[in-house]
């Protein structure tokens, strides 16, 4: 018999030989149908190889991102077998599962191209070929066979990756018609593949090298239900009428100008009234929890790197010192804040009664990124962090951690992000010497952070070995409105600056003592954030927050100054917003400030007018109707009151 | 008969042969007596030289700076007799008038040395010489008589100056037993130098050039009243104690760190508090009078730089480029915000209607200083500009300044500056060629920037030939509380920029029109006008602004209660302030809140806590009595009104 150890500790006795099918079919009949292939001590295998004894087993589904890897390499071999179909001859090279499918780079030989004119045949003939519910079949071969096989289907870049293979650990997969040299593993068979669209299609070089062949790299998805894909389709196009660079033109919140350098935003009018209020929103928590804010400048001294050990880091792929008339003088634009935080905690010595000393910045810093890497606000080259550092004694790690958590809390709630969980990355507990600092220090902190979460009640994840080698720490790990995950707040504990800058404090028996220092940034950078912000609400911004709260709309230039009056009203009562005061007609009008994203449309006419009141449109709503300005602020501030 | 033209236009009628002492005597006994030299046609010259017919003449006393400027140039002779006569055969280089008094440079021969010590001797002798009330005699010789003169008296330092001079123009000066090489001009006679005081001794190159002798450099100052060196003297003491190098440390307000780097101010949570209040207090103005507040990156592209002409000036004197892995690809740290800005104004089109826009940002700009010029905050490497361009039309440019004219006041105002002059610096009249920009709208602006100061009531200065090639300007020349003078806000338009970045707009008939631009900064920067601030202060800052308004003093821990209830309280009512917990006695307590300039002391003990008030003690005044809460808060309130 055959002991099987299932993810929640329970055990489950099989016959010998049995595969992974078996043991689902044993837990249920649902699971037997969905199970796509099962983790073996962790490592992922084919469904029907047969079990080891005592082996821990989890069954993977499309619902678990093994399983749906799994699938889509899978589907690249489909994909491949229909391409070997339709263009005969076609030499295969590598066809991966990637993040959100899967790609294969193929050799359609001179002459031959595919453009995306040819994928909805691609895509009828994968169908076609998955109808036949071809299993996937695994087959050990000799290195040997391998070459006569490859070498026969005149297949060179087969052959290429084969000269870096072992004898012995070569494996063949073959469904319906095609065979594949593949380590696996792969799906039971192909009826499981329902829908199948082509992304797209780009040149990639072969084995990544410029010098080699550029083949063809096809990208394609694949589901198990049609509607599935209708859905992706769906949020894909979602995501490109939120993508933060079409609305941040659109709304005029930020450009970017080739003469300034790419990577480097100029934030317009509106896109610096939003960021100026997120600092303040945030700045203004910060100042309640007790930090201190600080201003330092944007670049330092070679020296100030050395110490913190940067200096090393800086390569060929960095931005290059600033020279000066003073040979041997250099300094570096600065890539983070912590190094001259540091400095300022040193204008002072520092008692245990004086700790923690919070120093808040909303530092702007300056990382070189290749051009091709840059995408809108989010890889950028030049981006404000929401910086602090906080200088603590190892006894005071929790508490800090719980009121940064707060912090960060604060910020989520306000910006309207329900669906988050916290990682926490700790040391790898089998190779503890690769990390500074003491044992007693980081079992300190890592309980510490542990319980932190627990008491805050976070939905934590805990990831072993993700550690820096300076310390543990906490991530924000955020699912936005249309289900994409971004790592946003994070809190980082480290014990190497401490060391580096001789950082100390006078303690209670006078001993001079190391305090710890932890990083924290809840939005991370005030550039990704706002773009993440974006997409997130679709230009909607939270009332609170957004640039223009109300625009007045007066009917005709009879109207204009009722309309400025009501505005001049408004403003008395901190609400922000401007009159149209165009020649246009109404419509226009409404159809503009729809397209600004302005949530209250304030319409007014002779009836307004004359009766001292305002006729509201909201954003995404429509009409609520007349009303006098009091109710419309009462409304509107009652939306605020939880953030402001 | 002589016919003189004086100052305000009218004319005199003298003698043949008359002096300027003539013309003074014929004017006033009093002016006789106090008139120092005469300006003939703008030139300075002796006062007993008689004048030329048809002259424009002024009469100059020790109210004028080249009054003077000539009397401490008489002094240095003065000095160098005292010399001549204490340390026989010193040698005498050359003895110019400076700001405040006059050196000279000596060689005292191998062997002997000048220490302050030595200082009352040498003011002793000078006052004894003084006394004689010796002329200066001016005397015309011969480049051959000159040089027998220096060579028998050895003085290889006026021969190498005679090396230089042309045979006709040189003169000699005598008072007492003393002879110069001299230009002149001089005061009349000894007689009116009442008080002398040697300030400094230096070492200093002969001709600047380190290649040369090393020479003793004497500072010294003169004065006609001992009371005006008494007064001189304790304003030199009031200044050092009001070094805002001196107070910014104890103040813990900025600091320096050379890892950081020299001229690179870190600034402390206490003077980010007193930075962030000031750039929020003219920010508020900003946008009050239709600022937009936009951000700019730290770096521009070496492109960017072509374009506004200054790459061209980047020398072996400036921070050098930064080089990035893309070859050819530079960065320059940025020394200006303007290039920037313009950059934005054209992300989008322009009518006439739009304009004007004002771009404003708190930019941090960097400029390579060398280390011998840094002091404190007036000279640094990196500083922020309180920096707004107005990109307007040529009729706009008046009111524009008007309003801008609006925020300087509002500024002076509010921070106690009642004394100030507006410098308007014009074309040269006589040479407009080498100005950029049209001759229509250089009289426009500058009849603009005139009607604008006259309508504003400013006390106005102004300076033909000083404007910038590409615009007029306006400085506001401040006198601080001791008397010294700052430029402040300036107020420059630009015809330059607009050209080269090629800026438009659409003008009512639909033709392209260049708008015109003006840079304004009212503090110039925030680290020079903190600077200037706490020495105007003395480090008791304005109430509004000051980073802790109130400590709350309680007389021993059993109040720590009460005081924290106190300190809660106020910060309600929106007053920042501490609680001074530590275990001290109250004698301790108030001192070091005295030491730390905070204006208000709340001292609690067991009758405050009784009757629920506080005893109050003003920085600098001391005792106001006990009061309930409420009534302080008023009070304070009421101080802080016009500004906030």
């Amino acid at each position: 018999m055959l002991n099987i150890i299932l993810p929640d500790g329970s055990q489950r006795e099989l016959a010998d030989g049995a595969s992974g099918y078996d043991l689902a079919a044993s837990i249920s009949e649902g699971l037997a149908r969905n199970a796509l292939a099962v983790t073996v001590n962790g490592e992922v295998r084919d469904l029907h190889r047969p079990l080891p004894n005592n082996a821990q087993v989890s069954i993977l589904t499309w619902n678990d991102p093994n399983g749906k890897a799994t699938y889509w390499h899978s589907s690249a071999h489909l994909m491949a077998e229909a391409l070997e179909a339709l263009y005969p001859g076609v030499k295969l090279a590598i066809g991966p599962a990637i993040e959100n499918g899967f790609y294969y780079d193929v050799d359609l030989g001179e002459g031959r191209s595919i453009s995306s004119e040819d994928f909805p045949e691609i895509e009828k003939k994968m169908l076609e070929l998955a109808k036949n519910k071809s299993q996937y079949i695994r087959k050990e071969v000799s290195k040997a066979d391998a070459i006569a096989y490859f070498t026969e289907k005149q297949d060179p870049y087969k052959l290429e990756l084969l000269e870096n293979l072992e004898d012995g650990n070569i494996t063949f997969y073959t469904q319906g018609g095609f065979t594949d040299l593949c380590r696996g593993p792969h799906i039971p068979d192909t009826g499981t593949i329902k829908a199948a669209k082509l992304m797209n299609v780009a040149g990639a070089y072969w084995r990544g090298d410029e010098k080699n062949k550029q083949l063809t790299r096809l990208y394609g998805i694949t589901f198990p239900k049609a509607k599935d894909l209708a859905e992706y389709l769906e949020r894909l196009e979602e995501a490109k009428r939120r993508d933060h660079r079409k609305l941040g033109k659109e709304l005029k919140l930020f450009a970017f100008s080739e003469k300034v350098g790419a990577g480097l935003p100029l934030w317009l009018p509106k896109g610096t009234a939003l960021r100026e209020r997120l600092e303040q929103f945030l700045r203004r928590a910060q100042v309640k929890a007790g930090y201190s804010p600080v201003v330092t400048p944007h670049i330092g001294a070679k020296e100030l790197y050395v110490t913190s050990g940067h200096y090393e880091k800086y390569g060929a792929d960095s931005f290059q010192p600033i020279k000066t008339p003073n040979p041997g003088e250099e300094f570096f634009l600065k890539p983070m804040n912590c190094p001259h935080h540091c400095e300022i905690y040193k204008t002072e010595p520092r008692s245990y009664r004086d700790l923690p000393v919070r120093l808040a910045e909303f530092g702007t810093v300056y990382r070189y990124e290749q051009s091709g890497e840059l995408h809108g606000l989010t890889r950028v080259r030049g981006f404000t962090q929401d910086d602090a550092h906080i200088f603590c004694r190892p006894d005071q790690v929790k508490e800090e951690f719980m009121k940064v958590i707060d912090i960060v809390l604060y910020v989520l709630k306000a910006l309207d992000f329900p669906d988050f969980t916290a990682q926490i990355s700790l040391r790898d507990p089998d190779n503890k010497t690769k990390y500074i600092g003491s044992d007693e220090n980081w079992e300190k902190a890592e309980s510490a952070i542990q319980e932190a979460a627990l008491e805050k009640g976070l939905n934590t994840v805990t990831e072993y070995g993700e550690a820096a080698f300076y310390g543990p720490k906490l991530d924000f790990m955020v699912r936005d409105a249309i289900g994409r995950r971004w790592q946003l707040g994070t809190i980082q504990v480290d014990y190497n600056l401490p060391e580096r800058f001789d950082l100390e404090y006078t303690a209670a028996d006078n001993s001079k003592q190391r305090p710890v220092m932890i990083h924290r940034a809840p939005f991370g950078s005030l550039e990704r954030f706002v773009a993440v912000l974006i997409e997130h609400c679709g230009g909607n911004f939270p009332l609170w927050l957004t640039p223009e709260q109300f625009i007045v709309l007066p009917i005709s230039d009879k109207f204009i100054d009722y309309a400025e009056q009501v505005k001049a009203q408004l403003e008395q009562r901190d609400l922000r917003g401007t009159v149209d005061a165009r020649d246009e007609r109404i419509g226009r009008k409404i159809r503009d400030a729809e397209m600004g994203k302005i949530p209250y449309l304030l319409v007014v006419g002779e009836k307004e007018a004359q009766d001292n009141i305002i006729s509201v449109r909201k954003h995404g709503e429509g009409d609520l109707g007349s009303m006098p300005l009091e109710a419309f602020v009462k409304s509107v501030q009652s939306q605020m009151a939880e953030v402001m």
